[in-house]
């Protein structure tokens, strides 16, 4: 059964026409497409440093400053020819350094050659990008203070535990963050586990070291630090040094070259090992930038946290980084459940860790956050999608491999024709890029300021994986929120090696056929006598060893007479002739093994949450002191407010009346019968977002009864009957109906003071 | 200010006339009754060992076997004279021993002895217990294995990690299990969340030490366990003495003394402190029972997981071992969103996590789970709810804490009439415990197999919190579902008393008052001049002080001239007449301030869902190999499968069409065109508990389109237009209209074969 499973492991990668093997050898690349291809992966870890961009931070990085939002870039830019003169250079200096790139591996130059034109190349890229943000009109005068101010004054969400001084990245969801990330989440359940009758799963945070070990997240999972001998404060490595040269060649002695050095370090940072990183630090003599103290060598950090399972210490575990293991260690359950038949698709939605060194730029990096993670199995061979079609006049906005090497921005285009034209990998990766952007917008995220970025394969050896992020423009730059990625074989490879357990699926063959089978065949009472007790782990092991070994095995003793067994323990054994024979036999199936592969699009709720708020915050025009937000109705975390014009005691029965009415039709409302003019309350109710207010007043005491009904974006405000209300806001708030329609529908009505 | 606070600490809790004052002396009671009103605390904790029962566990525990769930215990034993014949001596031996604890108290006898009775009295209301059930006809015959088979075979849940060799005490819930755990938590939301108006909030998982400090959950929250001195592995302490001495008084040479012993020290071991514990271990010897080998000392085992969190290695972190701390430390900013109003109350929904020693009973005792917990905050002195006459009416089965100390039953009363008896403190208490029993009835918990016994707050010194268990029978006996405590200020008090942020709120006064206030005023250049540097820190500490300190700080400056201050840190200074003084003065205040009482309902939803499971499992009259779960239509997992009748091309485009209607009304369901009889493919979707299935058959093809309508329960079937189906599915599934009603409106169809 090993050769249908090594065969599996070898196939063509047809889009692209790779061919692609899973080996050992193969892990580095293997960690580092996931790296890419996942959330937070990305800028944090150093193995991911291979990576050409680092596309969540290059707007500014400075907190709590008034920055702006630029957004329309690639359109804006591509139809300016002014502003496309000023670019044309640093386009051209990218090309020139990606052919380089190109033409490097090509020749078959040395890795380090090529890492180093690399990290070149990404340096003139963000450049270019810089540049091109700082030639963009403001679409969006953001002010990231006074967004973060409401934010926390309405406890939207705020620091955990801050009375007791607070922890860096770790949030609480407040009342209204809570209600959005729910809503967001319901939105996506109905968008993706519904809508494509996935099998949604809910797995355990905490998990054992051998799984993460079979992922790569015990070895590889790491950023580099050092410490403060004296104080053990901690610093990441890369953000140290950087700081590091900055400063050093601002200060007034810094003579140019020395400037150009600094520079040149700066840029290649990402592209540099833990050696090389060392020896910088030595170079320059940087020490402890708090304390002027000495500093360690560089450490790796796992970033996972670490604890121990049970009472005896002896279980290691982890929580999780990501929730994908769970899926993958449960295939054979689910695959079971689909009545063994592919494709299928699994989501989980659930919280994931990770222990950042220094975590920063609030809800964007941060200790612990909720993921939505789906991983789509299916016959690597048919990676096309039977709802494809419903799709495939999505317009996107693409930032393709290519068009980033060549210095070029991002380009609209259909994702049919994206497919077609083969710059998408496949129809199912396709499917699920559209069906992403077709949930952001409908959350709310801005079409100008959403992307597609895919990564830049042909920069690695063997890269077999196709990604694409969602990437969302804050002020922070572009950020990468959803990842979506056509991840092969890998992870079901991986703990199929771990466990022995075979995760894999079968299809029928067309015709059957007639396969070469080789194993080894024990002698077991001459083992037995030989190894005594021994006999058995020998014979388990024979059992286990792959199609190659046997072939090695059969030539050992040929030519030896006996065989060298190294058992997974170290230990070898010499198998002499008698004790063991290969045997070779042929074996008609009708049926084929193959581990599927896995299309895997990975959200990011707390970032896509806040690229939301940042997208939705405004000022009403001439007065910047009243904010709101513009939170679509269906995310909204309350969908009406309910407003007496005063406290006179009349309006009383009617407000009870109208909350209990909304509390049948499930919806979300807030009665505010605090005192306060009518526009301050409003004014509050825009904060939190209520995207419709009812205010009853003296009208609504009279027959027929009626209350005003207000929008919060427009602050226009109609007349409905007070039987009506109720099911106009339901319409409303599911989208049945816009605001449009109903002011079409209903009288316009001009506010009155309270003091009527 | 420190003044009110004070006076706010002391306060009269008026239902049953007890002066409860907090003070660090009542802390273990706190704890104890905290581990009282908590789910999962009460019978893993060492400090939860005072409780006179252990409710969860008094059936049989030995797991996949078959047992027999005994319900309507109490009614049928209350109505049936011969069985209450023989129970008569054991409710005696209760009441007796009732008695006793009860005059010990009031004689104010020693601790010790009062702790003798009480476990005694334990021990003898075990015995009637048992011997209750043991009398009490089954209701209903259940076949665990066979559930649990079934549970694993369709993936409701299963172990984690199982490729892995699992581990205990963790599940993964497949999609049906997290369908069903979604939609109980949905309608959980809709149940008090929405119904309410609570503020849900989503704080961390990772706690830092600090906050679980002022909790007592780092001190606390612990069990007792011995290790194996050579192998390491651990062993429950309780657990292990027990099994030692049963194997020892079954031994052949037990003289009838030793096995009176035995059996004593059985009875009495939740009563036993380490000590006591550690001198029955050595008594008689007691070694591992899986080597021999000898044992540790007794070791508190904090049942928290430890991690780290950040690099350094120094700050100590521990996963939440339940969600309400992250409530209470947010009250500052959840009372100012509610614009500093009380009454109000928070929810929150999420994992929590506790490091059992050796988890056992399935989903009962777990390593991780769901909990979903409400905070409702008030002023201690009202405490009575706007809404309680809504539910006044709601028959409950009230197990008392009299009742249980009189070795009587649990008895029927009217939530109303329980609170006007003082039977249940108060009316918001009274209120959460009605609304709890609508929940778990309408999620299709058994009210026959529902009781609400009360934590026997009387055998306690100051035990201060009313405490109401909803206890559910299942298959291992009465298990602790949801508990609903009054823990009156006792959270917020500590985080208070941890951290100087008061965690308190406001009310006005019915008039204004004058109070007098004492303060310590330093002289600021005496100190400067005595105490150099320590100056700022004493005078911090000064203001710090409370009434009483400043009071005693007062006396000994008038005697001694000087006044000596303890350091936070232990260091003390000697504070001399010229460095401070003492200020009286008088000051008229408007408003009180006043730490706000709590109720506490909390759910265990992974409790829950398992006792819904046992509730809900039944087998086919006659063939007990088909079996299914009864869910109602609101909780299952999906609302309705959609079967072909047979593989015929023409049905294709009707099952289509119906998928995809059934997604447009957002309704969970599931398409099985698989071969297989139609009988055995709705015997499969029976296993799954989806209530209604539509069978598309010839008669579909034909004009008036119509499909059949099958319900799981009665297996009956009627005829529906194609067109009207989703409606009438609809309408099923959110108990809009009943299946006796659809039966009434449409034609009845009797069963037709896949071969007509």
């Amino acid at each position: 059964m090993s050769l249908q499973l090594l065969k599996a492991l070898f196939y063509q990668r047809s889009a692209r026409g790779l061919i692609y093997q899973l080996t050992k050898a193969t892990w580095s690349e293997h960690i580092a497409s996931r790296a890419h291809a996942k959330l937070f992966f990305c800028t944090t870890s150093s193995h991911a440093a291979a990576s050409p961009t680092q596309p969540k931070t290059w707007g500014s990085k400075k907190q709590n400053r008034s920055v702006k939002l630029r957004a329309k870039a690639a359109d804006f830019i591509m139809s300016n020819p002014e502003i496309e003169a000023q670019l044309a250079p640093l386009r051209e200096r990218v090309q020139e350094q990606g052919n380089l790139v190109r033409s490097l591996k090509e020749a078959g130059a040395a890795e380090l050659d090529v890492k180093k034109a690399v990290a070149e190349l990404k340096a003139r890229k963000k450049l270019l990008e810089d540049k091109e943000l700082a030639l963009t009109p403001s679409v969006v005068s953001f002010d990231r203070a006074k967004m973060e101010d409401l934010l926390k004054r309405r406890f939207f969400y705020d620091q955990s535990f801050a009375i007791y001084g607070g922890i860096t990245g770790q949030y609480d969801f407040g009342p209204m963050g809570c209600a959005l990330k729910s809503n967001i989440l319901s939105l996506w359940r109905q968008y993706f586990a519904l809508e494509e009758q996935m099998l949604e799963v809910d797995c355990s945070i905490l998990t054992p070291e051998p799984v993460l070990k079979a992922s790569g997240h015990v070895e590889r999972f790491a950023d580099l630090m050092v410490k403060d001998v004296k104080t053990g404060e901690c610093f990441r490595l890369d953000h140290l040094i950087k700081q590091a040269l900055e400063k050093l060649s601002k200060a007034k002695e810094a003579t140019p070259a020395l400037q150009a050095e600094c520079e040149d370090i700066i840029i290649k940072l990402d592209g540099l090992n833990k050696q090389e990183l060392a020896d910088v630090l030595a170079k320059y003599s940087i020490k402890s930038p708090l304390t002027g103290n000495d500093l360690t060598e560089p450490i790796e950090f796992n970033l996972m946290f670490a604890t121990q399972i049970g009472p005896t210490g002896l279980v290691k575990g982890f929580l999780r980084p990501e929730t994908a293991q769970g899926i993958f260690v449960n295939f054979k359950r689910l695959l079971e459940f689909n009545q063994g038949k592919l494709p299928f698709a699994v989501a989980q939605i659930g919280n994931s860790f990770r222990n950042e060194i220094s975590p920063r730029s609030g809800l964007i990096r941060v200790r612990e956050f909720t993921m939505a993670e789906i991983e789509h199995f299916c016959d690597p061979t048919q990676k096309d999608h039977p709802k494809f079609g419903n799709v495939k006049d999505e317009k996107m906005t693409l930032y393709s491999a290519c068009n980033q090497m060549d210095g070029k921005s991002a380009t609209q285009l259909a994702i049919g024709e994206a497919v077609s034209a083969k710059l998408v990998a496949n129809e199912t990766l396709g499917y699920y890029m559209a069906r992403i952007q077709q949930f952001l917008l409908a959350i709310g995220i801005k079409p100008e300021c959403l992307r597609f970025r895919q990564h830049m394969s042909n920069e690695m050896a063997h890269y077999a994986c196709d990604c694409w992020d969602a990437e969302i423009l804050t002020s922070y730059g572009w950020v990468e929120c959803v990842g979506c990625a056509d991840r092969s074989a890998y992870d079901l490879g991986q703990h199929t090696a771990a466990t022995g357990v075979r995760l894999v699926a079968e299809k029928r063959l067309p015709a059957p056929k007639t396969v070469e089978v080789s194993e080894i065949v024990p002698n077991k009472q001459a083992l037995g006598k030989t190894f005594k007790k021994e006999a058995k782990t020998i014979t388990e092991a024979l059992a286990k060893l792959s199609l190659e070994e046997i072939s090695r095995a059969e030539q050992e003793l040929n030519a030896n007479g006996q065989y060298k067994l190294i058992l997974a323990d170290g230990n070898t054994h010499e198998l002499a002739k008698d004790t063991i024979s290969v045997k070779h036999s042929s074996k008609t199936v009708h049926v084929e093994e193959f581990i599927p592969s896995v299309v895997e699009p990975s959200f990011g709720i707390g970032r896509i949450m806040y690229a939301l708020l940042e997208h939705s915050f405004q000022c009403r025009e001439g007065d910047d002191q009243r904010c709101y937000f513009t939170l679509p109705p269906l995310v909204a975390p309350l969908k009406c407010s309910i407003l007496p014009l005063s406290n006179n005691a009349e309006f009383q029965p009617y407000t009870k009346k109208l909350s209990s009415s909304f509390t049948k039709a499930e919806l979300s409302h807030k009665v505010d019968d605090s005192s306060g003019s009518i526009g301050r309350r409003y004014a509050r109710t825009d904060e939190i977002a209520i995207p419709y207010g009812i205010t009853v007043d003296f009208d609504t005491l009279k027959e027929p009864h009626t209350v005003t009904l207000r929008d919060r974006n427009t602050m226009k405000q109609v007349r409905v009957g007070l039987e009506q209300v109720v099911g106009v806001v339901k319409d409303l708030a599911t989208a049945r109906t816009s605001w449009e329609q109903v002011v079409a529908q209903y009288p316009v009505f001009e506010q009155q003071e309270a003091t009527k």
